[in-house]
């Protein structure tokens, strides 16, 4: 199984980003991680490249040598627009122009439910529904996701992106019954993006085999994800321990949940 | 589990309410049943109440002290249009516009695959399409969806319409082998309706998991129903009894069936 | 065009009904005019019917003889439930079993915004959404519109629903900017509704040729429904004399405007 | 199960027929098997046609004393024109003609993916999308889909296009982890086919329950088809033993594959 | 106005085919006509080529030097199967293909809706529904719009077809209230269609601007047809001389009218 | 007409700024013009204001005291992505956070065509469709619009977006047939913008009343925009001087034209 070559992996260091470092230890001869943050001992087939993807120059090296990018590096909570100016957006840029101009195949993308967090629950959305976002985290997935739009439609640069549920140890709130995503599950996930035959420009949500689901995958089932993990053996401990939510409250109606309902960050400070 | 401190479940000396008396008997710690007929001994948890749904005040105080309804009450066959509007109709007032003034949560509503009857087998409907009723007792169920959507949009009280398709013991004849639904699969069915955290007004199927689907839940799989039984064991044993229907007759054209072949009740009388 | 010999307008002294009453008065040979209130005089082709619909024997008298029907009777503003049950719903059972017992080719009915008006002003829905009326009038209007889609579908009487806005002298406020529906144009609609060669069960919104549209006829173009008469010159004034909306008002939010906001009619008596 | 006393095989020295022929050899108590080449051998309950069915009477003779056929004559690659006009089309107008001169009940015909072979593979084509044939090959498949579909607008008479994917052995290629569509499950699609109560006029497409999934049966679920094997399996070595495809590559960009890439056949004969 | 040097219109002796050799006499330097049957004789920028396009030599050589086509050739009423196959069917084939030899720019067809015939009247059928031919000669229709599309998505030659609906010196019935096309607005369809940018495979419905339209054109405004002609000044003469149809009939049911209603060619003949 | 007190305009000394600044001069009491450019004299009830918006305390103190804002500064041509970084991106956060503290009205927002550049022609994209940039400057467009949709839904901010096609003196090249937009259409566009009692968050396509239409305001009817301009006087001339294109070429396939077919700016710059 051996499409590519060099798989760099970015935010290797964070959450999600280890879960990839460990379920895809295998799944390419040689693996590139990248983080701002130290990312401990390399593996034989690995390399660990500690920098700022926001760093053009920085970020280019990286990217070369490397035939696909799995991009989870990012802030995962709302941030302020000018972090995301001064962070998310430079880094996105630099991946996927770093991307064209090294000759990668593929890149693999962590966007979120919260590019379409305002939509509301009983919509069920599917994966053609315009953009929604609930936060300017969710704003800035919304702006990669338009962004690697642009170079498939006009470089030819495949790409991705996984609207991301909740990917947490184990469902924690009701809304998670729907919006979880095993560990397990986003690794079956990032190797099904990597392995279909074609993608694109695709977008998939990425949610366990939950019995409840507020997101459909209709028009992504050429990507061969198939969840093998559930919600719902930690329902009853979620509802026996958890509160009935109120069906108006705004983090209740949207998919996005707390997100959608959250302030400004910038009131947040104040 | 006891989201709700107490549950009117109207309709329960029927055949799916009494059902439902028994699959919901541990869903919350008090249960009260209404019926106009009578409904045997009371269990620990329950509370019987024989009265009139059509009459307002017996309505109102049945409803008084619970915050959640699960309404089956009615007639399920086909019955002039005096009946309805006799019974029917008023029952279905009481209870929306009682639950409003007593602060009833939620209501989960018997609807019926009947509210859109004439819809075509190779149409497979969704919860989206308008209504087609094919009875008398079909447009009463449109009628009931159209009250509770009046009342999710205007005063907030939530209700998951579940359209039934044929909940018996057994697959009895060919349409049933996608129209069946077991006693098992609508306690799940109205267990899902009662848990889902955000329904608003909702429409769902109620059909168990057969291998045929004249209808589809792509747009309710919000609510959580998986169902675990099927008419599938059924096929062989139906198939041997029953003859290759014509697919010309209404009877087989629609997802109504019978009902949508059916005369009108009063020309019935004559 | 003498399609029909004789036809039967209800409500013929009512608002609305009389405009009719003026404007068909020549499009049939003979015009039978219904309603509880006085007529007038009645013209050379004339006959003026003084009865309660919702008498089941004075409706079928009052239909037997006639071809069509132009059923406009009925209380156009927000009225309690127990009105809807005691007059709106027995009257067009009556209309439509009548009108099925004595052969009537095809029912011209008017139905209302209201039964979706809690649909979004930026939704511009089409004459194919679910029903989601903003009152017990609209109720009643989703009502007879399932009645009549069961009468076609099982007994092949014709019937097209006129979704009428506001149709009123001029248009007073902002939302009848796009809202309004002339005189006029109300005689048209009506006209092209008894004239299209088959209609099987139609829905047809009842708007002039405005400017601003926030409902859709897209699958009504086979009625041949040409508004002449347009909401735009009043424009100038009604801004002038109207301050600008909020937006996140209900009235403002969603098609039925004044019908969405307004509260129960049992809480206004109160 | 004795729906039909005597069933067609059209194509049964086929390599498709062949599965048929031992997969229904209990499903009729009379089975016809036709072919322009030898069969074999008849069993008890068989009889054996051998003829060319672009022969107007030898068709409508084979076609006489069955009530349902199963045509899956023709040949499966691309070929010219001029062949396509001399066997396919005649031979299809005879099955269907004769069909209806003898009174056949219902036909399963064996049309293909190419019939819709230039839809991208993110569009994950649906049974309801216009055709998009990419081969002449595929044009037979989509006249022969527009002629059964006369046959049941203007005659009664049912039938179900199979658009098969790929029916072979295993899976052989990256494409096929999609397209793959088992002889167990071709069966099952084709018992399906001839045993749900009221096909009308369907489309649906034949694969089996593999992760992939490029095209969608969304509204072809009254059908009942269940497949039950699977590519995912053979997954592990197609990917080890055929290189990543080019994505931009016609073959990979559209479902038909190979068909929609390969040339015109008469240059490929120059 | 010089976008091609050299036009072929096919079918000149016939009604249609006439309209179009008057209306685009300027529309290019030079034009050829074609047609089994005598054309008269030529204008200065004419070439007549009486032949039978059936015959791929003379169709081939018919083609040669022209860098349009607009195929109008063809019986315009329903006919035996076993003369589509001799005649519709290879002269299509004879037609692209010729095209495609000798790089012709772009073909415009006569279409018909006949190939849609099957749609009812309420629906308002739009060019993206699927095939629904109501004849034979309906069905070549289908045929020769999915050749066209082959030879679009597969060489890349462009293909405008013309659904026209009913295009006589007058609107001669109440269905023809909607179909009916004008020469003239025939003229200005087939000129648009010539003229836009870019068609790749585009369908569109030929109908004047009547009040009633049973066919939508929302998805092909791209080609940037106006009509500018009307049934509806005959519409008072046509209701007055025509009887108020059978809302149950075939005829009136479907937009295919007389076409959908009519027998089998060969049982007509017997 | 005086819904607003005080309407700020930005980018007034551009081309379309300069357009609306004489369009809505008396459209409000005061009007106040900024851009980075001189503007020249202010009329009487103008006031000038020279600043950059990306400088956030002079947007901020730009906006203090408007009630509406027609937001049209921006580079209109293709750009590299950091001066989008630098200049479109944070202006934009600039303005909607601005309009947020300062209890703004209303936004409306030159948007552009570009930021569905990527649509096909014959797909006649609506105001639905996902985004589908065809520059980075179509990028900034996208985020821009998301931006605006995030501040309605979380607080309550109204904004049309204005996808403008190509607003010149006149139609300059045949794409330009359907995609102008005359400067009074404009005008007419954005005071419809500002006037439709409800907007939320809309989109809307900014062309005139053209023949060919290569996208569709279906769901944009709510606005109010009537054009009363067209480019087809101009198109004999435009057909006289330019070549029939290459219905291949991206720039004729796709409706961003010339800007999807351009290069990378980066690119073109070395």
């Amino acid at each position: 199984m051996a499409d590519y070559e060099r798989i760099l992996i970015t935010g290797a260091a964070g959450s999600l980003g280890a879960q990839l470092r460990e379920g895809l230890a295998d799944f390419a001869p040689r693996l590139r991680h990248a983080d701002r943050a130290d990312m401990g001992v390399a593996a034989a087939n690995e390399e660990l490249v500690v920098c700022d993807l926001a760093d053009r120059q920085a970020a280019f090296a990286c990217i070369d040598g490397c035939d696909a990018i799995v991009h989870f590096a990012g802030n995962p909570r709302e941030h302020p627009f000018d972090e995301l100016l001064r962070d998310g957006l430079p880094a996105a840029y630099n991946i996927w122009e770093g991307a064209r101009r090294h000759g990668v195949k593929r890149i693999v993308h962590a966007s979120s439910i919260h590019a379409v967090g305002f939509c509301e629950v009983e919509e069920v959305p599917d994966t053609r529904v315009p953009h929604r976002p609930d936060t300017f985290y969710g704003l800035g997935k919304c702006f990669v996701e338009d962004l690697a739009a642009l170079y498939w439609d006009k470089w030819g640069l495949e790409t991705v992106c996984l609207r991301i549920g909740s990917c947490s140890p184990e469902p924690a709130d009701r809304r998670m019954l729907w919006s979880w995503l095993s560990a397990a599950d986003l690794v079956r996930l990032t190797e099904a993006a990597l392995t279909a035959p074609r993608v694109g420009f695709s977008v998939i949500y990425g949610t366990s085999d939950n019995a409840q689901a507020a997101v459909s995958n209709a028009f992504a089932t050429h990507i061969g994800f198939v969840p093998r993990d559930s919600a719902d053996g930690h329902a009853p401990a979620v509802l026996e321990l958890t509160p009935r939510p109120d069906p108006h409250a705004r983090a209740t109606r949207v998919i996005g949940g707390g997100f959608a309902a959250a302030g400004h960050p910038d009131d947040d400070r104040r």
